[in-house]
């Protein structure tokens, strides 16, 4: 069985929870809080950011865009019509480029913020950065959360999925990503009716009900996190 | 004969055009301003960053690491035993960590702070955020980098180069950071020996020779820029 390690409320760990659930690999999943930089997860992944995959052979995989490569590359024939990441030249760039979108103008932009500000500065000691959310970047995030909903919309409005008529890995890491920052409450779903239908769509695969079950100790989700039909 | 939107000064840009040299493609260079957010760019991409690659036959391709897969899956074959992304399962993990190390931690820690202050600023005006350096965070950088060139001559003590035997991507992603960073005269060479021999080594590939010979106008490069034997 691999192992991933991962945090809870890091969408990187989510998007490669939810890959690894299409691919039906069910890693054991092992905690790591990447702000304590212990030496043996840095020997891991020296950049010292979760997900990191490890394969039951040794094999490790870090980073989320390196590990949906790499399973793509190991295991995305077996899925043949359902490959996360499809076989077509110009459908590879459209997913990637979403990917990211997501992985990384998102992150950047929205979940970045919300996550650190509000979760992850709880666990910190004050001479590590931790303490009380600033503000300004968590309005900051959910700010700028509109227009990506909105992008979302634009997208489906045209395409059954995000990056064309299959669901791929662009689909799986714009729902990993909001799902944390629906977690925190922050996500205004009626800025949006078609990515609000888009998600609930996501919400309702399989693969997203370890995820609805996560809780945080002393950080309870919004009232709608876990409901399919918010 | 392909179009490549870019930036003189951009790292990422750098890095495609490096990969495009190896790849033996002369590509037509588009100097764009993403800060302008033209229109007609962001319809290329919709992130509005550089660098982005259009087919003479239409195909769009935009940023770094999805052009990187795209050269690797389209034209990669041909390079044989010197192909960029090596076809290894474990090469592949290796050189693709490398290539975020590079294209995301350290253009965040180091080449997007010294760009931007140094460069992009000047072009702006101040309602958009143009005006002098921020000299903290310039700093900030210059403190940085010391920490990357010693990873860089830890890896090259222990491997012919970054990623391995042979060159890779990783290596020209590298060089491109640093590249950009050295126009502004901000990289400590004395920091590591190990990693001034390996820069060394890529300055004197032959793709590397139009990026010394790039000059901005009104910023002239350091000294020992355009230097082989700096």
């Amino acid at each position: 069985m691999p192992l991933l390690y991962h945090h809870p409320l890091d969408p990187h760990s989510r998007f490669v929870r939810l890959a690894l659930a299409e691919y039906g690999i069910e890693p054991a999943l092992v905690e790591e809080r990447v702000h304590e930089r212990r030496t043996e997860f840095l020997t891991l992944d020296p950049a010292g950011r979760t997900p990191v995959l490890v394969e039951e052979e040794g094999t490790v995989v870090p980073g989320a865009g390196v590990i949906a490569e790499y399973l793509d590359e190991t295991a995305g024939a077996a899925l043949a019509e359902r490959r996360l990441l499809p076989t077509e030249k110009t459908a590879r760039i459209e997913v990637r480029r979403l990917l990211d979108w997501f992985n990384q103008k998102f992150f950047a932009e929205v979940s970045d913020w919300s996550v650190t500000e509000k979760i992850y500065k709880r666990f910190l000691p004050a001479d590590r950065g931790g303490g009380a959310p600033d503000m300004h970047l968590v309005r900051a995030a959910r700010s700028n959360i509109r227009y990506h909903l909105r992008y979302i919309g634009y997208l489906i409005g045209r395409r059954n999925w995000l990056a064309g008529e299959r669901m791929t890995y662009a689909d799986l890491a714009a729902a990993a990503h909001l799902s944390c920052v629906d977690y925190l409450g922050d996500v205004p779903w009626d800025e949006d009716e078609a990515a609000k239908h888009w998600y609930q769509r996501m919400k309702s695969r399989p693969g997203f009900r370890p995820l609805l079950a996560d809780r945080l100790p002393g950080v309870t989700p919004a009232a709608v996190y876990a409901d399919l039909d918010f």
